[in-house]
């Protein structure tokens, strides 16, 4: 696992495509490293390894990286008619000018889910019915998701620290969540000090996008944290378990860390709820390592919850891929996932138990590369201490 | 504009429809003013005013309103083969129950964009391939869009208040930024603290989910607020213009602002940039009422722009429609919008002058109802004195 350039012409070479169209911005930041603005950007990814970037004229290029030509499409002037024409038009003419109008281009039509693009408070805004037309009307167009989404799957090692820079943002939100960790504050308030520690960093040592959604829950609410994880108004109080669920992004690169810890002294039950999910996750994560798989350290974890008396609480899988989304594509560390981990991977290891009868839940989750002898957690806690605002 | 559930009812009636079924967050807050965890819940919405919500299990389903039929369909189950499926088995079942199965039911497969759900570091996560398979293997759908998007741009009294509630939350997030305009405070800093201070407002006053996206310029930057909005790790300084444009989310409901502001003293040019664009936005709001088009609401904001010399760096639409999404579709307050408004529409007025010759942009944007006689500013003064944390 070298270099990104490299894997994609593999790829491209192994499937015999001239080129590959992607537009999702996890695409694009796993092609060329770059998170697009608007969603609205189209990469040309072609079989000698030129990058060609189609950007509305709206969007910055400055967080483009070096290499990859930057081609314009009119998008905002008020005179414009379809602007979605004139991107088709500019993506013909470079496949022309390639003579790879006959050729056949990859793409992965359809997926069930995409990072988004740095404008988030809307969902990504490039139409299927826009792509769809795009495709019909030009070149020779082959979607071949899975072999893809094979991509995803082991990441190079500039990608690793990439990722380690989300986590150890990541951990500097949530030492913000540890310190409001106090009786009278709302689940919301302690979210809101994780995601503001977090995006404020923005800005400091290359880090030009910072962003996390945090949601807390506290006491009885954590019996639902294997649901869903919601912030609430609700206050702590003394012997609340609190569980942070985090989702991190750094220049596109994502963490997906969960912590779960104490208000004061909490009651004998909880305690055990809680430290059988550390001996939970701990027995998962030192199994990890290449060649074992993935049920391996699933039954690892759960074999743990289960001679706790948690295992019927343990209501969800071990973990799932990570970095280029909150959920990479991929098999999940699930009991009937019988693949086996391979170097360059990046899991999540997250065992949890919601325990109804007792009125509470934990979890606690690291994101955990594999190497070439064992594993490295890049949530651990050497990390943070060279970023600081 | 009385009622949602009689407004959706007459529409139904109007076009022929058994039924209505979608899918999209702010579909949903439009029908039944409930906005999905997951982006996974489907609504039913009979002719005879019966609503019919289909949600996962792993949604929390305590803020459905009263009279919104729940049925769970499994989701999150390590068990569970193929919940679209058994989703598709319901509402089939539903439909058959009530023998509206050769019935015409209206959908909306196509449209641009959607707001989030709550859980929003992904996009929705409902597949357009899922949706139409299940479209194409049950009852008679009918894709039915314009007529449907006409259902957002007139709000109910009950949604107005809602709309104004979302802006009352906004403008405190816009007085945590406006109190951090002081030089060595980054961009990125201060958006953190605005949408902190929205954020914890959830659980305040019936508030369950309060959310900003904010996104701060300042100095040279601001010239670029007309392109794209994005915070970086730039300090203010004395001289400054600072513009933050804020998405806000409460309960489902949306507010989309802009303020500019200064820092310490700004040079005469800057000065200049302001106060035109504040004219231009006064003019505009003050033509705002029933029966006046969109274009003369835009020609007026234009045409103060133009006499102050930057009508060529007034680069976008005056405004558009707010209020279930940050962007509502509809017509946009532009010259070539030859339609008038009426009671009941919520638009954004948003003047700006980006001037690159003198490093520096502004833009004023404000929520503005129209009423019976006129408008009704939403963000104005008045309205946020009653939430406090």
């Amino acid at each position: 696992m070298t270099d990104r350039v490299e894997l994609v012409r593999a790829f491209l070479a192994s499937h015999r495509l001239a080129g590959w169209l992607s537009w999702r911005p996890d695409e694009l930041v796993l092609q060329i490293a770059h998170l697009p603005y608007w969603g609205l950007s189209v990469l040309l990814f072609l079989a000698d390894g030129e990058r060609i970037l189609f950007t509305p004229e709206l969007d910055p290029v400055d967080t483009v990286p070096d290499g990859v030509h930057v081609v314009r499409y009119p998008w905002g002037r008020m005179d414009c008619a379809d602007p979605f024409a004139v991107l088709a038009e500019r993506i013909d003419e470079e496949l022309w000018r390639r003579k790879l109008n006959k050729s056949q281009i990859g793409t992965l039509r359809q997926q069930c889910r995409s990072s988004l693009p740095v404008m988030a408070a809307e969902q990504p805004v490039f139409p299927q019915e826009k792509i769809e037309a795009l495709i019909a009307g030009t070149a020779h167009y082959a979607e071949a998701s899975e072999a893809f989404v094979d991509l995803y799957l082991r990441k190079t090692p500039a990608e690793i620290e990439r990722i380690r820079l989300a986590n150890s943002v990541a951990r500097i939100g949530l030492d913000a969540w540890k310190s409001a960790l106090k009786p009278g504050i709302t689940e919301a308030h302690a979210a809101a000090l994780a995601e503001g520690a977090v995006h404020r960093l923005t800005g400091v040592n290359g880090i030009h996008i910072a962003r996390a959604w945090a949601m807390v829950q506290s006491g009885p609410n954590t019996v639902d944290a294997g649901r869903f994880n919601r912030s609430t108004g609700r206050r702590f109080e003394e012997g609340d378990l609190v569980l942070i669920e985090m989702a991190t992004c750094v220049n596109g690169y994502w963490s997906d860390l969960t912590r779960t810890a104490t208000v004061g002294r909490v009651s004998a039950e909880a305690g055990d709820v809680l430290s059988a999910v550390a001996s939970a996750q701990q027995a998962a994560l030192r199994l990890v390592a290449p060649g074992v798989t993935a049920h391996d350290v699933d039954a690892a974890a759960r074999g743990v919850l289960e001679h706790a008396g948690f295992g019927a609480f343990f209501t969800h899988a071990t973990g799932h891929h990570v970095g280029f989304r909150y959920h990479d594509p991929g098999f999940a560390i699930s009991p009937d996932s019988n693949i086996p981990l391979q170097e360059g991977m990046i899991v999540t290891i997250e065992p949890g138990a919601y325990v109804p009868t007792l009125l509470c839940g934990a979890r606690l989750e690291d994101n955990v590369a594999v190497t070439a002898v064992g594993f490295d957690v890049l949530s651990g806690d050497s990390s943070s201490e060279d970023i600081n605002d």
